[in-house]
């Protein structure tokens, strides 16, 4: 194509990104690729890919993460960032109930970064090699311009009949997740607080006292391993499930629209630690918002048959938030004052 | 880690990036990485990592593109590069004598992108997958606050047995590669020109009459799936094999090194076109050091045994241009003149 016949393409219509939304646009970008080989069992769509190998069933996730859009190495130490692209990824592995084994990793870095810089992030992407029992086979690193670009791929196997999608959610179906939600959020903003003061007033030392655990959700989050486990030995198979990136509101939605049905939740069972509660009234936030839609919480958000209710209640950090309900009914929330209205999820608007 | 942790770490010692190079640094990096599972067959310091599937043999292989590094759009129509990060892409799995089936791609772009620039970024990975065979089966659209960014995952598969690496050349091998050298580094030159020229006379048409092909080896290059065919309808395995993404200098090297041999290859077998012979003569560039060191061909430069000699000659597209020595012999080139001088390998220094 000549300079001209460019010139020409760019002037034709120009439709702003934020008019689809991160979700949308990744859904029209691909709506017209064919699957083409029998070995590619599930695309574009879900927490991740789904391919065969032999008897088992490959799961791949990839994921892209920039500085200034989704880490400020102001605050994020190198080692736990290293550790969280690592840990985000396997979250999404298990989230389709299958166990990583592999990953690969891919940094973009500037000049002004040094080499022991660049070794205190690896040493965050070791640990949680050696934790999550995943293996690094390949990546490689490579120069930017402007800010770290870390890309993250991730290979996890399942026997077929175990992968779990976000379509398969039945009216009927509880609806659970692993753990209290809204920390990482509450930490984000103590964080973005103390560096707004930093910025403005550099010798005042940060206040984090007596906060290191809604930080460490936000900085170095764990993905749950854990709940794989119990759910297997339990011998209960999620009919539906996805990781709580966006937010629980986003990510439920997430699963709703892939099944074709509605959901409720209970406000007064959607789970919250106290000190996430006294933290976002301290930030005139309203706590509810926070755990709905607050984010990067990593815990897995899952739909079970109710047959499975006493399996379910056998499990330790299990919360049964809620119900699966018919698509007329919506995705609503019960509010412990008897309301019912229609659950946001204003999600993260990237664009 | 406390802020003033932080900022202690940021006080130790600092090596600059530029000390150990982009081969170097991964190397350095990743050293200490131990490979836990038995399905992790090959880790990081190939084209490609190899996992094993059941019968088959997974290749994986993953590549970060940033603007204003690996590409430039003032210069790039986003279709061709959409075509071209899925190529190279495929051509490492090509290298390790594999057969891509699946990709993922995740981009950051920002919003100064419209959902048509990006309608066409995808066509080319459409057009790609098509002509190719493979299937997008993942990835994601962020957004970025600087340029776009784009991470290609590949995941190919063959027997295990068919898998060819770096390390396999052996004394008195037949050093081939699949096609003409140079000329995408002489587009660029090229791509480069004009753009100097429009910015400081942007009422200057471009003048790209007839350099086309030296300008589609830049923008849109194609991957030697071709060959990989015909090696097994020849059965030929090659010992050693790796796409000239650097430049066949520098790719050599790695061969040799991996293999622990030395090689030489000489001046009047390395194949140029005409065409990018005169456009390195009209720059005051070396012909030959354009061909050695220019990068992004994706030809495939492999090794095999003296004793397919025959087979090969009956395969178009293969130039015979060396041959493996012991490692004390080093790596050379025998002149035109009769010379015999160290292969330099500048390669592509990102830091």
């Amino acid at each position: 194509m000549s300079k001209k016949e460019q010139h020409q393409d760019a002037s034709q219509s120009h439709t702003p990104l934020g008019q689809l939304g991160e979700f949308g646009l990744i859904e029209h970008l691909t709506r017209d690729f064919d699957l083409r080989h029998a070995s590619s069992l599930l695309g574009v769509g879900d927490d991740a890919a789904v391919i065969a190998g032999g008897d088992a069933a490959l799961v791949v996730s990839t994921d892209l993460l920039i500085e200034g859009i989704h880490f400020d190495l102001m605050y994020h130490p190198l080692k736990h960032l290293g550790y969280k692209a690592v840990v985000v990824n396997l979250s999404d592995i298990y989230a389709m109930n299958a166990i990583p084994e592999q990953i690969t990793v891919s940094v973009g870095v500037s000049n002004r970064f040094s080499v022991e810089a660049m070794e205190e992030f690896y040493a965050g992407i070791g640990r949680a090699c050696e934790l999550y029992h995943v293996d690094l086979v390949g990546g490689d690193t490579s120069s930017s311009n402007k800010g770290m670009i870390i890309s993250v791929t991730a290979i996890g196997r399942a026997r077929p009949e175990e992968i779990v999608r976000r379509s398969g959610a039945q009216v009927g179906d509880l609806v659970c997740v692993s753990g209290n939600l809204g920390a990482a959020y509450l930490g984000l903003q103590i964080l973005e607080r103390e560096k707004q003061i930093y910025l403005s007033q550099p010798d005042v030392q940060p206040d984090l006292e007596g906060q290191n655990y809604l930080i460490e959700r936000q900085l170095k989050p764990e993905a749950r391993r854990d709940l794989i486990r119990h759910l297997r030995e339990a011998g209960i198979q999620p009919t539906a499930m996805i990781d709580i990136s966006d937010g629980m509101a986003s990510d439920l939605m997430h699963i709703c629209k892939a099944s074709g049905v509605g959901a409720y939740v209970e406000e007064g069972n959607i789970p919250m630690r106290q000190e996430s509660e006294l933290m976002a009234l301290k930030f005139k936030l309203d706590p509810l918002t926070c755990a709905l839609n607050g984010g990067e919480d990593y815990e897995l958000l899952f739909t079970a048959s109710a047959d499975d209710l006493e399996k379910l209640r056998t499990l330790p950090d299990i919360y049964i938030s809620g119900e699966i309900v018919s698509q007329d009914d919506g995705v609503t929330l019960h509010t412990n004052g008897g309301k019912i209205v229609p659950l946001t999820a204003p999600g993260w608007q990237h664009f």
